[in-house]
């Protein structure tokens, strides 16, 4: 079987651990599809915090307590820095981080494309599954925010880092995005798909970035089964609330459910896994099962894509 | 008085601490007139070796032990680039000295000059005296070696660092020089001063390479007074004596005075100084002198500074 799996960083990282484990036990072959809309070039860097969140995360050298960035990590470079008043100041730019960051800002610089370029670092990382970013395009996601000033558009780790998410977001744009072309190996990849599965990542700017850039949506013919970031209301990390609310999209696995949508009506969902807490939840169109949803461990987390395969199979 | 300095690295940022000194005294402006041929870029960071060693040594922040680079360096980042396999590895590039790195090369990218971008750098280290690189153009020092394939022209770091000057040098290049222009501020700075001191830096590849930038031989109105960078036939420190065996000339206090010159015969000295241990040397047209020229300390490179001065005078 195939398996292509769009996700964003942190909890598409863990939820593609569970995915490599159910995929090892049955043969298959796992794509991922990451969000480059957070990509960002800080001190001359280019860095793609998803890419590397789930590089870092499947290689096993991840930092388990932060969530992100590297085991060990150590900053020095970052206070050196600080001390000589470059900005931004607020990104947190590890040392061993910032070797990947220089190995791929060189290759790109020598024309490489970013989709080479994190196949190179993989064969460090021996990540297990396929890593391709969304796109080789450059796709950037700009919030538009209320200052006294009036509304303007950031980058989106200076909401999302600098600000933590609290300046209230009017909404997101996906810079680049209508010009932008699926990355080399992606419409081959969505092509060859049995099912595709929707991490329970940020619908907003995890999940939506990627489905912005040309010919993806198209390309989505196999079964799409998303899994709700969404447990009871609440995300299960990280500020999706702040996001929902800009697009006027209630917090909660129904919000979620319906902001994706029904294939039948336009929309990208076949099948919608939501928690135990939320069964009962309905969506037109749409096959929807209840599952533990916490991700644990890689063991809890291979039950339940496990759960969202059974409902690609319904 | 306004003093300028021809200066290399580590022999020069010593030598520019006692000028320091000796200029603190009197009242004196310092201007440090710095070897850039050494500059390379690699892993996509612009490295200025001889004005980080001049600025980290005289802003009081250079390991004192190594001679180069930054007291408390740590080595994370050299050390994923090598765990990524990118190349080159032998070039020892420091936690602290990458963000030195960063900043400028951000900047250089950004369009402002290497003079801009050292005094922007020199804001944080105070090194008390005016630092500027002698070109702001690129001029970067060859050695043609000699190979089993034949010769080949390689750049000095990798001559330097990564053969340890160990292949026969048949000569220096410095690419570039020809068509370069002093950076900015250097032919005012030669303009004004009432003498100009040659640091006991390598002749051959910190000196030569800021005597070929275009203009600056003709600007050296000032008397030129020399320190020799050789006591009793061998280097202070580094490895002149390679070098000097490239372009056919003895390793020795008339080795360098001569190959120097006297600037009545189109040379560089109106003035030597030598050790006393080689007291008694002689350089046609000339006025040699003799003095300790061990640079234990800043008080005893300050007495050197002096005894030069008296040369001028002479």
């Amino acid at each position: 079987m195939q398996i292509v799996v769009l996700a964003g960083g942190i909890g598409g990282a863990k939820f593609l651990a569970g995915v490599r484990a159910v995929a090892r036990e049955s043969g298959s072959g796992v794509t991922a599809v990451v969000n480059v809309g957070d990509d960002v070039t800080l001190h001359g860097l280019r860095i793609c915090p998803d890419l590397d969140s789930v590089m870092y995360t499947l290689g096993g050298a991840a930092d388990p307590e932060r969530g992100w960035g590297r085991q060990g990590e150590t900053w020095t470079v970052k206070e050196e820095l600080a001390a000589y008043g470059a900005e931004p100041a607020w990104f947190g730019l590890g040392d061993r981080d910032i070797a990947t960051h220089l190995v791929r800002t060189r290759m790109l610089d020598a024309g490489y494309p970013l989709s080479a370029v994190t196949e190179a670092l993989c064969a460090r990382w021996q990540p297990g599954v396929r890593l391709l970013p969304a796109t080789d395009d450059r796709v950037e996601t700009h919030v538009v925010v209320e200052t006294e000033e009036g509304q303007r558009a950031i980058h989106f780790q200076e909401w999302w880092v600098r600000h933590r998410a609290a300046l209230p977001a009017k909404r997101f744009v996906f810079v680049g995005a209508e010009a932008s072309k699926p990355a080399a190996g992606v419409l081959e990849a969505l092509s060859a798909a049995d099912v595709v599965l929707v991490a329970p990542s940020n619908p907003v700017v995890s999940v939506a970035p990627i489905l912005a850039v040309g010919g993806i949506r198209e390309a989505l013919t196999a079964p799409v089964v998303g899994i709700s970031p969404i447990i009871g209301g609440a995300p299960v990390r990280g500020m999706a609330d702040k996001c929902l609310a800009a697009v006027q999209t209630e917090c909660s696995a129904a919000g979620v459910g319906n902001l994706y949508g029904a294939r039948s009506t336009g929309g990208l969902l076949d099948g919608w896994l939501v928690d135990t807490t939320d069964a009962g939840v309905t969506i037109p169109g749409v096959t929807v099962r209840s599952h533990d949803l916490w991700m644990r461990d890689e063991r809890s987390t291979a039950e339940i894509v496990r759960a969202a395969l059974e409902v690609a199979r319904a």
